[in-house]
């Protein structure tokens, strides 16, 4: 049971109802998860060049020969990958920070691989720098703090735009987006 | 009961409840909001000017000095305005369309009060029109209509930001959206 609480959003009570229902009915499957988390654990690291988990040492992204590696796609976490993976609008590379800059919380640039980062930024192929951090103060900030990075080295950046989600109503969206809507507006 | 339905929300099962409600313990409150309703009834008219509900000829955001006629901001409907208004980024004046362009209901331009805005068009006063209609594809379609009926007046044209909402995160976000996001980027 205390182990199984380590899983997020797993309290003592469904910690409880999990242990007893694995020993009761499932324990071929509890076998397997033992199993797969062992192996998981074991053999996902990080990609040598975009820090995305990967069991080999470049992801399949990086790996593939039919990307643009004049775009790189700067993002907080691999799930974001999967996010603008799914968008289909998206050709070029990514570069996961595995979370934002947090002085609070002891988290610098250092943690967030911004040596990686420069060392691709050096080869001279990346033309241009898209921050897709979260649209929180955090991300914003990081964000921010790459912008002032990459100044040096001559690169376009861009962020990803802010303003009204596809499909919804004025009327239901917070005053801060739409205000960022408004000032954000795009001549036609 | 019958009459009470008209209310938005307001099925059967509520309409009981809120007349016999009334008639046992609200007699007064029900005696007010009859009041209330007629009054409201008669007196509200639009604004001549933005189309917005109003008690008077003009309605306070027309009537008042401290605005700035160079900038009309189109919307579909008087709560949109509420929203613009709670923002406190937007100086301009509005014109409210009271719906969106819906030809399958019959809903064309002359029902969106676009002969009037042709009038304030001629003026020569507006120098920007921010289309702030709805992200939604009836939105989005009233809104490339109103561009091009503008095209002729040489006046600029601008539709509010479309992207990732502040505060949200990008795992959380539709695909649709953050694909506009990316495409929208901004330079920095």
């Amino acid at each position: 049971m205390d182990a199984l609480r380590c899983l997020p959003g797993v309290g003592p009570k469904t910690a409880q109802r999990m242990a007893f229902q694995l020993l009761a009915r499932h324990r071929d499957n509890a076998r397997r998860l033992s199993y797969v988390l062992h192996e998981a654990m074991e053999k996902i690291n990080h990609c040598q060049r975009c820090r995305l988990f990967s069991e080999t040492d470049l992801c399949k992204i990086c790996a593939s020969t039919h990307r643009d590696a004049a775009l790189l796609c700067i993002v907080e976490n691999p799930i974001d990958v999967m996010a603008i993976e799914q968008t289909a609008s998206f050709k070029g590379f990514y570069f996961v920070l595995m979370g934002h800059l947090s002085p609070l919380d002891g988290i610098g640039p250092e943690h967030l691989g911004i040596p990686q980062l420069q060392e691709q930024l050096k080869q001279n192929t990346i033309q241009e720098i898209i921050l897709a951090t979260n649209p929180t103060v955090e991300g914003e900030a990081t964000a921010h703090y790459i912008s002032e990075l990459v100044k040096p080295y001559k690169i376009k950046t861009s962020r990803i735009a802010h303003g009204v989600p596809l499909g919804g109503e004025l009327e239901y969206i917070d005053s801060s987006t739409l205000a960022r809507a408004l000032i954000g507006r795009e001549v036609l």
